[in-house]
């Protein structure tokens, strides 16, 4: 065989990889814990081997217990807190089934988008950013759209809410609906029962309060979902998402799928591993701690939060912009003079207000004092 | 608020993470290069830190160079090779697009099964497993069905034959067909000249020949193939793989999609570094040196090879099961006795060969006279 002769032109030499130290105080990712890190980096195995398999079971039992929940269906999804989302709706949604989704912010947005790509009748409620829904209006949506799934996001990170779920799968359960919860920002690190409060699938990030790098997502479904999924009429309009596959290789059956990301498991198994080492309550204790330490000091600088305090997330707060500064200025400095990352305002919030993430490892007295000392800098 | 007291049942205390050394000669995923692993545990910036986009300049660049081509849209997609596979048919397929695939492995029929799903009008060309295409039966073929895409797979993981590419695409192009090209077992360990060889589109994996982990897969579209896709009529049906989004933020746009994989696309930069510091051109000659040591091995302990000698892979062979032994059972004892990882056949092949890779890192001649004296210890 004669090959054309390789062309130089793309042939980078690209100095090692060097990153700056940044503090990630922004809407995620949060910075990973030295020993998630350390994780990442061991040798691997393949991914049928059998000390795999048991890194896979670990994972599933860690998620439930992280969850708060005793589904069988408990797996990581081969991608971001975005493909675990997709995976929710692909699976979940059947064309024409409809689908109702609180909008409140951002995310509520990119469920209604996916929902219509699978074919949904999508309806929406709607509350202004940062607002909450109430059970009365949860209820009456219901009754209107009779929906085959309600979609509620737990933690909205682009307004800093917290939607509460008490009583919601009640509700739902009345109409036949299936509840759907986004709890990306909150897994990890704000109460979250998923089996208590009747959830019925749920998805979530790594690069969060679980201080795992993103790459690697949480995906739930109780028996209900599971009901659902196994009698659809129609095949999982998505290969790489399609879970009535995919559960055959983290059930019994291990049939291969595709090639699980095997470093991500790593490094999810020892954020799970430090979830469980601390205690759920203990550590939900201290994103609250942590969260109320940075609004005092907020308040003693005469900044105020976009969300009332009794809806706030501990991982992720909204602090409103002051009238007549610069908010992507303020970001840029911070990171520029002090390797601190923050983020601004998405969508109806942009300019608004900055997102500041005090999430899993970050979420420390240390942090909340020097961003604060930053800031301080930084407007004067 | 009343929160229900945290269920204990799940709270694994999982020993600390520790795997065996295994030596991975198995159809993928390879050893990791060290140098890899060590950028995987580098800490992290954000997503959308200038820092970070940096790093993905820097992917896109590299990844032009290992696959020889200058096209623009080059990016590692978010997920294992089968997302990037999935990527190129949920973007370059509209409903009722006659797709011709060629069948010759289990990895056509993937492509089959991922068409469908898109509402492709798919077309097969068959040939037995181990076997390639010719030229004349492409040109029949595409005579025959006036495909929108063909789908050849370069490097067969299953079979271990590497489908010849030279003039395929000027047939297609005298068609009006693009040329879709699976290159997970060829891209940095076969040669392969995208653009001299008119490839429209083409995906691979990060754990073959490039020895970087699974959890990031390339994925290219040249001029024509971005034609198609930014006039599709239709909306991409796949949110997270809907490249029209994804392209403005690998684009100049930098619009957020979703949170890339930052520490993924760290250990891919340093496997791509490691092809542009060793060449193209070495690199290749190293693995068919490595290959052939490995096929004259084979002989000179009677076994063979399934695949012709001049479609063969160097970076996968199916060496053929000698009659009465039980394949699984080698497998096992391999794993067991040597801590070296091989995998039996898959399909019509199971049972009947055993798939031997040599890729990337592991491309070298100790590697190759370690397996040939474990496996002669095994068929003992």
């Amino acid at each position: 065989m004669h090959h054309p002769s390789v062309n130089q032109t793309n042939r980078l030499f690209a100095p090692q990889l060097n990153v700056s130290p940044r503090l990630l105080l922004g809407p995620g990712p949060s910075n990973a814990h030295p020993r998630v890190l350390q994780a990442l980096s061991m040798r691997q195995v393949g991914h049928l081997d059998p000390e795999f398999l048991q890194i896979m079971n670990d994972n599933q039992v860690l998620l439930r217990y992280a969850w708060q929940t005793d589904n069988k269906f408990t797996i990581p999804v081969s991608g971001t807190g975005s493909a675990a989302m997709e995976a929710t709706l692909a699976n979940g949604v059947e064309r024409g089934d409809v689908v109702l989704i609180g909008l409140n912010g951002y995310f509520g947005h990119r469920l209604v988008d996916m929902a219509q790509r699978y074919g949904a009748e999508v309806r929406t409620m709607m509350r202004p950013w940062g607002e909450v829904f109430t059970l009365d209006e949860i209820r009456a949506g219901l009754a209107e759209h009779r929906p085959k799934i309600l979609a509620l996001v737990h933690a909205e990170t682009s307004t800093g809410a917290c939607q509460p779920l008490e009583g919601v799968a009640e509700l739902c359960h009345q109409y036949g609906t299936l509840l759907l919860v986004d709890s990306v920002t909150s897994l990890g690190g704000v109460p979250l029962f998923l089996d208590a409060w009747g959830v019925d699938m749920a998805y979530s990030g790594s690069q969060k309060c679980l201080s795992c790098p993103p790459g690697i997502a949480p995906l739930t479904f109780n028996e209900r979902a599971m009901d659902k999924i196994m009698n659809r009429a129609s095949q999982v309009p998505n290969w790489y998402l399609d879970m009535t596959m995919l559960g055959r290789y983290w059930g019994n059956e291990r049939t291969y799928h595709h090639t699980a990301p095997i470093n991500m498991n790593y490094g999810l198994r020892e954020a799970l591993r430090l979830v469980a080492e601390e205690g759920l309550a203990e550590r939900w204790a201290r994103h609250r701690a942590t969260a109320e330490l940075f609004w005092e000091g907020l308040a003693s600088m005469g900044l105020s939060c976009h969300v009332a305090a009794e809806h706030r997330l501990p991982s992720l707060t909204t602090v409103r912009v002051p009238e007549g500064v610069d908010s992507k200025a303020v970001v840029v400095a911070l990171r520029e003079r002090y390797n601190i990352e923050i983020a601004g305002g998405l969508g109806e919030l942009a300019g608004k207000v900055w997102r500041i993430g005090l999430m899993g490892f970050n979420s420390r007295a240390e942090n909340v004092v020097l961003l604060l000392a930053a800031l301080k800098e930084v407007l004067k």
